[in-house]
C-alpha cells in the first residue's frame, strides 16, 4: 500500500512590505478621506479612476531616489509580452490620461483622484510597498492662479480634517528661482549639468533630516552618514555652497520677507527674475484670499526630491510636535506635496502641456490625525448584539436584529453557536453598545431585557462584590417587546451625547 | 555633424482589458458603494481591507472556468524568488486572513470588503482585467441563520439602490440537496466523481444562456455550441438527465412550493435530507423577518459555477427587461452571488472553518441602475465658474470663488489664460450652473453678472432672433458684490429643486 502523503499547506501571510488594514483604522481612514474629497469637489475639482496598471514605458521613470532603469515599479509581462508595471503615483497615469483625450477634455482640465500606488522597494517601519495616495492637479494652464489655489485647497484641506490654523504650514518655493541661485555660481540648468543639478536638489530636500551642516556636506565634497557609507557630494566650492545655503535659510525665520533675499541672490539671472515674479503673483493672489503667512508661506528650503517640477513647488508641513512610545519629542514634517511639471503629457505627445498638482500622503497624515486625538471614527461603538438563548426561537430574535435594521440602528443577531457566556464575550469584542436578551421567562411575558455595556463596564468598576452585583443587576431594564427599538435608540442616543 | 535622433514617445494608451472611469460614472458608482455600505454597516459587518497581492499559493486555484494551474491571475515573483499574485477576489483573501488571525477575532467574524480584484483572462465587451467586488461574509459558523442573513442583506442591498421589490429576486439553493439528487443516480459527491460533479454544476449554471435543451446535452453527450465548438458532457444517461433536469426546473413557476418537489427526489439521500433540512431552516427564518416569496425564494436552477462551495448558495437576480441600443429587450440577470464554503480557511490551517459570503459585481449592478435611470449621481452639475474678464483683478476673482467655497458651494475660477468665448465654453463643458462675470464697468459698481447657464439654455431654446437675445438677456441678473453668494445660493437651490 502507498504511503499517505500528508498536504502541504500554504503558510497564512503575506508578502513582505504588505499589511491588512482593519476596521478602526479603516472606518477612520474613510472618514479622512470622505473630508479630502469634500474639500477638493468644492474646489471644483472632478473625480477620475485609472487602472492599476499602465505600460511600463508609458509610466516613465519618475521615483525619487531611484536612478535605476525599472526599479522601484513592479512589472510583469502581458500576453504579447509587453511590460506592464503598476502605477507608482498618480500622476504618470494623469499624464497619459490627458495625452490620450486631450481634445475632448475641458481645459483646464482639473481632476482629483485616489487609491493605491505600489513600489517594489525595501520596506521599513511604516514604510510599505502599497499605500495610498490624494492627488489634485490642474492641466493645461500656465497660470500660477493654479499654483495658489493649490496651495489654498492644502491648507482648507488641513482645516478639513480637523487641524487647525498655526498647526500646519503649506510652504512654497520655485524651482526657477533655485535655478537662478544656481546660474550666479556658474551652474546651467539647461545644459549638461542636469545630475549635478539633481544632487544639488536632493541634497537641500534632505535638510530636515541633515540639517545645515549635513546638506552643506553633500553640496560639496560628499558625506559620511553614521554607518560609515559615503554619499557623493555635488561638488560645489566653498562660495558656491555658501550661496545656495544663503537661499535654503533666507526663509528660516518665518517673520522677514524671504522675497527679499531671493530678489538679491537672484538679481542676475534672467530664470531667477521670472521665478520671483511668480512668487510673488502667488503671493498676492494669496493674501487677498486672506491666506496669510499663517496658512501659506514662501520658503526657499522646499525644493522636492523629483526632478520633473519645473516652478513652483509645495509642501504641506505639520508644526506641532507628539511624544512617541519612548517618550520622545517627534515632529510629523511633511504630508503632502506637490509642484508644477510642465513637461510629463509632452513625453507622449511632443507638445507642452503645462499642470500642477499637490498629492497627500494618506496613512502619514492619518497618523498625525491619531497623535492629535482628531482621527475621526464615524462611531465609537459596534452593532447591537441580540443574544440567542433559545436556538428554537431564532425566527424571533431574527426579527429584532430585523427591526432594529429598519429603524436605522446598526444591529445583529448572534450568528454562532456558543453559549450565554461566549456570547456576551462575542459582544464585548465587537463593542457593542447593549445587547438584547429574551429567555423563556420574558418571552413568556412579552418583555425583553436590555443590558447597557458601556454603563454596565462603567458600573462594574465600583461594584466589587459579585453577589451585591447579581442582586443589583446594573444598567439593564426590562421593557415590552414592542418597545425594543424605542429604548435601544434611548440608550445608543445618551451614550453618542 | 551627426544626425539627431528623433526621440521615441511612448503610446498613450492603456493595456488590454483595462480602462478609465471618468467624473460622470464614478460619482453614480461612489453614490452606489456609499448605499451598500451604510447596509453592510446596518447588518454589524465591519470593514477589512487586504492589498492587492498575495503569495500564488496563498490565493490557491478557485477561478470559475480555468483548470489550468496559475490561469487567469496577474503573478510575479518577489526578491526572494517566491510567486505573487493581484488577488483575483475577495473571499481568497479573507480565507488567508483568517487563518492568520484566527485567534484574536470575534467568532463569528462578519467583515465586509470592497475594492479592485484583477483576472488575467481574455477581455471583452464589458469584460476588464481589473473590476470592483463589494462582498460580504460571515465566518466562524455553521448556523444557516448566517446563510438566511445573507440572503435578507442582499434583498436590503438592492432595496437601498433604489431596485424596487418585484425587480428582483434573492435566488437560493443548496448544494447538498443537488448531491443528493445525484446520489440518487448513483454519483457520490463524496468519492473520485469529483470532476463529473463539477462538469454537472458548470452545466446547470448555464441554464439562463443555453436554456434546458442546452443544459441537457451538456449533462449527457456534450453539445457543440453556434461556432462549431465542442463541449464534453458529464456523460448521464436519459434517466439521469431526466432526474437532474425535474430537480433542476422544480423551482421554475415560482408559486408552488419547490421543497415539496425536492423532498422527492432526494428521499432515499441522507445528505440531500440535510440540505433540505437546511432550506427549510432558512424559509422559516426569512419568512419569520418577513422576507417572503417575493423578495427571496428558493430556485432549484441556482448552482453557481464554482466548485468550492459546500451548502446554501445564493444569487441576486434582477428580474426587469431593458431595451440595448438596438432596440431588443434584454435582461440584466445576476448581479451578485455567493453561498456556504466551509473548506477555504482548512487550506491553511487544517481546521475546518465554516463561512459564508456574497459577492456584488459592482459595474455590473451598475449597469443595470444607469438603465433604470436610478444611478444617483449625487450632484446634477459641475462647479460655479468665476470668469476672468481682466487679468489684472485674479485676486479679486479669486476671493469671488473662496468666498463661494467658504459658503459650501462648489466653485472656481476659470484658470485658464484664454479669451471670453473660451471660457464660456469651457463652463458649458464643467455643466456649470451659472457663471459669475465681472467686467471694469461692473467692477466700478460694485456689481457682479451672474448667468445662469441652465436657465439660459431653455430660453435659447424659444428665442431664434439673436438681436433679441441681446436685448433680453435671459438668465442673466446683475447684483451688488456683496450679494454674490446669496444670489448663487438661489439659483442652485432652484436647479436642485
Amino acid at each position: 500500500m502507498a504511503k499517505k502523503i500528508k498536504p502541504v499547506r500554504p503558510a497564512a501571510r503575506l508578502p513582505k512590505g504588505f499589511r491588512d488594514i482593519e476596521a478602526a483604522e479603516l472606518c477612520a481612514s474613510q472618514a479622512m478621506l470622505g473630508a479630502i474629497q469634500a474639500t477638493y469637489e468644492r474646489y471644483g475639482f472632478e473625480p477620475l479612476e485609472t487602472p492599476a496598471f499602465e505600460f511600463t514605458e508609458a509610466l516613465g521613470k519618475f521615483l525619487p531616489d531611484s536612478d535605476r532603469p525599472n526599479a522601484g515599479v513592479f512589472s510583469l509581462q502581458d500576453e504579447d509580452e509587453q511590460w506592464m508595471s503598476l502605477r507608482y503615483d498618480l500622476t504618470a497615469p494623469l499624464a497619459r490620461f490627458v495625452a490620450e483625450n486631450y481634445d475632448r477634455l475641458p481645459k483646464p482640465f482639473r481632476r482629483y483622484a485616489f487609491g493605491p500606488v505600489w513600489r517594489n522597494e525595501k520596506p521599513g517601519p511604516g514604510r510599505f510597498r502599497q499605500f495610498t495616495q490624494f492627488d489634485a492637479d490642474t492641466v493645461g494652464t500656465e497660470s500660477v492662479a493654479a499654483d495658489a489655489e493649490i496651495c489654498m485647497l492644502a491648507a482648507d484641506t488641513m482645516e478639513a480634517l480637523g487641524i487647525e490654523r498655526g498647526e500646519y504650514h503649506i510652504r512654497v518655493n520655485n524651482r526657477k528661482v533655485l535655478d537662478g541661485v544656481l546660474e550666479g555660481i556658474g551652474i546651467d540648468p539647461a545644459d549638461a549639468d542636469g545630475a549635478k543639478r539633481l544632487t544639488i536638489l536632493r541634497a537641500i530636500d534632505k535638510l530636515d533630516r541633515l540639517g545645515s551642516e549635513g546638506v552643506a556636506l553633500l553640496l560639496g565634497p560628499g558625506r559620511k552618514d553614521e554607518s560609515g557609507d559615503f554619499t557623493a557630494g555635488a561638488g560645489l566650492d566653498d562660495k558656491g555652497i555658501a550661496r545656495v545655503m544663503a537661499f535654503v535659510d533666507s526663509g528660516d525665520d518665518g517673520l522677514s520677507d524671504p522675497l527679499t533675499a531671493i530678489s538679491e541672490l537672484v538679481s542676475g539671472s534672467e530664470i531667477g527674475q521670472r521665478g520671483l515674479a511668480e512668487l510673488e503673483e502667488m503671493q498676492g493672489l494669496l493674501v487677498a484670499a486672506k491666506y496669510t503667512n499663517q496658512r501659506v508661506r514662501i520658503d526657499p528650503s522646499i525644493v522636492r526630491g523629483l526632478d520633473y517640477y519645473t516652478g513652483p513647488v509645495f509642501e504641506a508641513e505639520l508644526t506641532f510636535e507628539v511624544t512617541d512610545h519612548d517618550g520622545r519629542p517627534v515632529r510629523f514634517g511633511s504630508v503632502g506635496g506637490g509642484g508644477r511639471y510642465d513637461d510629463l503629457v509632452a513625453r507622449f505627445t511632443g507638445k507642452s502641456v503645462p499642470a500642477t498638482g499637490f498629492s497627500i500622503g494618506v496613512s502619514r497624515l492619518q497618523a498625525a490625525l491619531i497623535a492629535l486625538g482628531r482621527s475621526g471614527r464615524s462611531s465609537a461603538f459596534g452593532p447591537v448584539v441580540v443574544l440567542v438563548m433559545d436556538r428554537a426561537e431564532l425566527p424571533r430574535y431574527q426579527r429584532m436584529a430585523q427591526d432594529l435594521r429598519d429603524a436605522g440602528v446598526r444591529a445583529e443577531m448572534y450568528l454562532g453557536t456558543s453559549g450565554m457566556k461566549a456570547q456576551m464575550k462575542y459582544a464585548d469584542k465587537r463593542s457593542a453598545p447593549c445587547v438584547i436578551i429574551q429567555g423563556s421567562n420574558e418571552r413568556e411575558q412579552g418583555e425583553v431585557q436590555i443590558k447597557d455595556l458601556i454603563e454596565g463596564a462603567k458600573a462594574a468598576q465600583s461594584i466589587a462584590d459579585n453577589k451585591e452585583w447579581k442582586e443589583s443587576r446594573p444598567a439593564q431594564v426590562s421593557v415590552a417587546e414592542s418597545d425594543l427599538v424605542a429604548e435601544v435608540k434611548k440608550i445608543i442616543a445618551r451614550h453618542q451625547g
